[in-house]
C-alpha cells in the first residue's frame, strides 16, 4: 500500500491531471486566442500609433498626441475607468544636426550617426579631434589619460552573435552606450562614439539613453551605424592619426508635464488586489516605436476589448497601464509605483510587454516570493499548445520593476528575440516590421495570463 | 528498500542525469551553434541563390543554374563526394498572360491572379463566363451541375486565423487549390479560381500545384490575391450575374532531364548506415524561393562546412540531398528513394527543412518505429537551451517521406510558422524576408541533430 501511495503521489507530482477548473480555463484561454487572432484590434491600433503619431519621446508633441489617442481608444472600449496620471518628464531634443566626418590624408568620409539620448551638444561649430578605438572598458583603462586626453573615444564593440537570446548580447554591450561618455571623460576624452547596439550590419544608427557622472566633465556622445563603425575602424588602421569632425546640436529643455495612461476594471470579488498589465507609450524620436514599445501598449489595450467581447469579469482589479518615459528616465513608472505605495495599494502582480511584437515563447519573471512564482509556474501546462514553453528567471520589465519592493510578482512577456535589435531604437522600428499574427499571439498570451491572475490571485 | 528502489527507478525515468557523453555532446552542439551564428555561410549562399538565380521551377533555366551552383558550392567545401543524380522532371511554364477581369454593369475590374502549377491554358482569346462563389466543397456539391455548368467556380475560402501552427490552416484549405479544378469540372464548370492560400490580406496571388482527374475534362485553374478575392466577392454580392474574362497561356512542355544534388561524407565506423539531411532546390517561378526552400537547401549545405571547420568526422554516412521537383511532382525524391531501395541502402534517418528559414521551435517526426522515435526524443534536453521545445508527431517532409517504406526515421525541422504563408509560393518569397540569425539557428539545429544521429544511430 505504501508503494502504491507513493506512486500516486509521484503521479500527482509528475503528471498533469486535467481538472474541471483547468478545463474551464483551457476553454477561456482558447477563446482569448481565437478572439485575438480573428478579431484583435492591436494591429490596427499599432498602425495608427506608428504611422499617424510616430516618434513620441517624452516631452514631445508626439508623446502628447499618443497620450490623448491612447486615452480615447481605451475609453472607446467602454470597459473600466480610464484616467491620466500626471508625471514630470525630462525633455531632451535631438534637433537637426548630427554629423560625423572622418578626415584622413585629406579625404573626407561621412558616417551615419545619431546623438545618444541625454547627450550634450558639441560646440556650435563642432568638435575636431583624433579618435582612439577601444574594444573594451579595460582597454580604455590601460590606455589611460595619456593616450586618451583631448581625443574622442570610439567603442567599437560588436554585440556577440553567439547568444541565443539576443537580450544576453545587449546586456553585455549596453554599458558602452550608457557609460561610454562618462568612462571616456575620466581620462580626459572630449567625445564618445559607440558602435550601434545591433546584431545587424547595416547603416542605421541606434540611439538610446546615456548617462553622465556628476563629478566628471560632460562630453557629447553619439552612436555610429555598424557599417560606419567598420569604416571608421578601417580608416584608423590605415591612419591612426585620422581626425573626425563631430557636430551635434541636441539639447535638454526644462522638464515637462506628461502622463501615464491608465484603464482600470474593478475586481468583482477582490477589488483591492491589483494586477497591472502594460507597456510604455514613449518611444525614441528617430523611429516610430512600433516594436519598442507600441506593440506592448496595443497588446495591453487589447485586454479591455477582449474581456468585454468574451464577457470576462475579473475577480481582481486589472489595470492597463501605459507608462510614460521608460526610454530616458522611467519617471512614469517611478511615479506610478510611488503613488501606489502612498495609497497603500496591493499590487499582486504586474506583466509588461517590452521586448517587441514577435511570436511569444514564454514569460520571464523576477525572482521574488517563491510561493507566488510557483503558483504562476503551475499555469505553464495551459500555455503549452500556444508555444509558450520558456518560463524563466529573467526579470519583469523596466517599468514594472519599480514595484519590486512592494512584493509584486513581476512578469515579462518573452517573445522571439532574433529580430528585435535589428530595429531597436533605430529609424527601422516601423509598423511594416510587425507581423499581425505574431503581435496578436502576444496579446493573447498576456490577456490569458491576466485572466488566470485575476481568477486565482497569487497566493 | 522496495520503496527506495522504486524511487530510484522513477528518478531515472523522470529526471535527466547529465552523463559524460551528454557533456561532450552539449559542448559539440554549443560549438555548432556558435559556428552557425558567427561564421555560417548559409545567409550568403541564400543571397546568391535567391538574388542571382531566383526562380527555379523544375525544367527551367533557373533550376539548371541552381543545380550547377549548388554542386560547385558543395564541392568547394572539400568535405565529401559531390554528385548529381539524374531524374526526369515535368516542365510546366507560366508564360506571360495571366489576366482576370470582372465585368459588372459595364464596369471592368482587374484582379491580380496567377495560374496554378500544372494548369492548362484558357483558349487563346480567353474565357468569358459567370462566376459561382462557394465557401466549401459541400456547398459546390449542393449547387450541383444545374447551377455550375458553364460557369467558373470561385473557391473563396479564407485560411483560418485561429490556428496556432499556420500549417494546420494550410492543411485544411489546401484542397481548394489542389482539387478545386477537378471538383468544379465534375459539375461542368469551365474554370476554377481559388482564393490565395495565405493568412495575409494583400494583393499577391499565391501559386502552387494543382491536379486533374483522368476521367474529367481539364479546366484552367488560377489563384486570386486575397484582396482580389474580397473584391470579386463584393461585386458578386451586388451583381450575381457579373461575368469574368480569364486569360492564361501557361503550358506543359515535354519532361526534362534534371538532377538531385548530393554530397556524401562517408561514415568512419558504420558507413552503411545513412542519414539524409536536405531541402528542395526547385522553387516556384513567381518568387525567388528564399524561404521555400532556398533556406532548407543552404541550411543543409552548411553541414559540410560546419563539420569540416569543427573537425566532426561522422561515424555514420551523412548525405546532404538537395531534391529536385518537390513543388510539382516530387520526381527527385521518388527517384532518390527508388535508387536507395534498388541499391539495398540502409537509410536510418532523414531530416528535411522545408518550412521556411524562421526561428526553429523544434522537430516534427513521422510516427513510425517507436524505438527509433524514443531514441530521437531522448535528445530533446540537449536542445532546450536553444529554444527547441516542440517535438511532435507531425510528419517529416514531402521529399523524405518517399523513404517511409524503408523504415527510415523521418524528421522535419519545425520553425516559427507565423510568417510562412505571407510569402509561400508568392512573389514576396524573397531574400529580404529572411533574417540571418533565424536562418542560422535553423542550420545549427539540423546540423546538431545530424551529429547525434551520426554518433549514436537510432537503435
Amino acid at each position: 500500500m505504501r508503494t502504491i501511495n507513493l506512486l500516486s503521489l509521484l503521479l500527482v507530482l509528475f503528471l498533469s491531471h486535467p481538472s474541471v477548473a483547468q478545463d474551464k480555463d483551457s476553454t477561456i484561454i482558447r477563446n482569448i486566442y481565437t478572439y485575438a487572432l480573428e478579431q484583435g484590434k492591436a494591429y490596427e491600433w499599432l498602425d495608427y500609433l506608428s504611422n499617424k503619431i510616430g516618434p513620441r519621446l517624452s516631452g514631445s508633441v508626439g508623446a502628447e498626441k499618443a497620450v490623448n489617442w491612447a486615452k480615447a481608444v481605451m475609453e472607446d472600449q467602454k470597459n473600466g475607468r480610464v484616467y491620466l496620471q500626471e508625471v514630470m518628464v525630462p525633455h531632451w531634443v535631438r534637433n537637426d544636426k548630427e554629423q560625423l566626418t572622418v578626415i584622413s590624408s585629406g579625404k573626407k568620409t561621412d558616417l551615419r550617426i545619431c546623438s545618444l539620448g541625454g547627450s550634450i551638444p558639441t560646440p556650435p561649430k563642432g568638435l575636431k579631434a583624433q579618435v582612439v578605438e577601444v574594444k573594451s572598458m579595460d582597454e580604455l583603462k590601460k590606455l589611460g589619460a595619456e593616450k586618451v586626453r583631448g581625443k574622442i573615444v570610439f567603442y567599437n564593440v560588436r554585440m556577440a552573435d553567439k547568444h541565443i537570446h539576443t537580450f544576453d548580447a545587449y546586456s553585455e554591450s549596453g554599458k558602452y552606450r550608457w557609460a561610454g561618455a562618462m568612462n571616456a571623460s575620466k581620462y580626459g576624452a572630449v567625445g564618445s562614439i559607440t558602435r550601434s547596439l545591433t546584431l545587424s550590419l547595416d547603416d542605421y544608427p541606434h540611439t538610446g539613453a546615456m548617462g553622465y557622472s556628476d563629478t566628471l566633465p560632460k562630453i557629447p556622445a553619439c552612436a555610429v551605424s555598424t557599417i560606419g563603425a567598420d569604416k571608421l575602424s578601417t580608416i584608423l588602421k590605415e591612419n591612426p592619426s585620422a581626425e573626425v569632425e563631430l557636430l551635434m546640436n541636441c539639447e535638454t529643455l526644462p522638464d515637462k508635464l506628461s502622463y501615464n495612461v491608465i484603464a482600470e476594471i474593478m475586481g468583482s470579488q477582490f477589488p483591492d488586489e491589483i494586477i497591472v498589465v502594460g507597456g510604455h507609450l514613449d518611444a525614441w524620436d528617430n523611429g516610430h516605436g512600433a516594436h519598442d514599445d507600441g506593440a506592448g501598449c496595443v497588446q495591453s489595450m487589447e485586454l479591455l476589448r477582449a474581456f468585454r467581447e468574451l464577457k470576462i469579469q475579473p475577480k481582481r482589479t486589472v489595470r492597463v497601464v501605459l507608462f510614460m518615459n521608460e526610454e530616458n528616465g522611467l519617471k512614469g513608472a517611478k511615479e506610478y509605483a510611488l503613488k501606489a505605495k502612498d495609497a497603500g495599494e496591493n499590487h499582486i502582480a504586474a506583466i509588461e510587454s517590452d521586448a517587441g511584437g514577435f511570436t511569444p515563447h514564454g514569460f520571464s519573471y523576477e525572482k521574488n516570493d517563491e510561493g507566488k512564482i510557483n503558483k504562476f509556474l503551475s499555469w505553464k501546462p495551459l500555455f503549452k499548445e500556444y508555444g509558450l514553453y520558456d518560463w524563466f528567471d529573467g526579470g519583469g520589465g523596466a517599468d514594472i520593476n519599480q514595484l519590486k519592493d512592494q512584493g509584486t510578482l513581476l512578469i515579462g512577456l518573452s517573445p522571439d528575440s532574433q529580430r528585435y535589435f535589428d530595429y531597436h531604437h533605430a529609424e527601422t522600428d516601423t509598423f511594416d516590421k510587425v507581423n499581425k499574427r505574431e503581435l496578436n499571439l502576444g496579446s493573447a498570451a498576456m490577456i490569458s495570463l491576466v485572466y488566470l491572475l485575476s481568477e486565482y490571485g497569487v497566493k
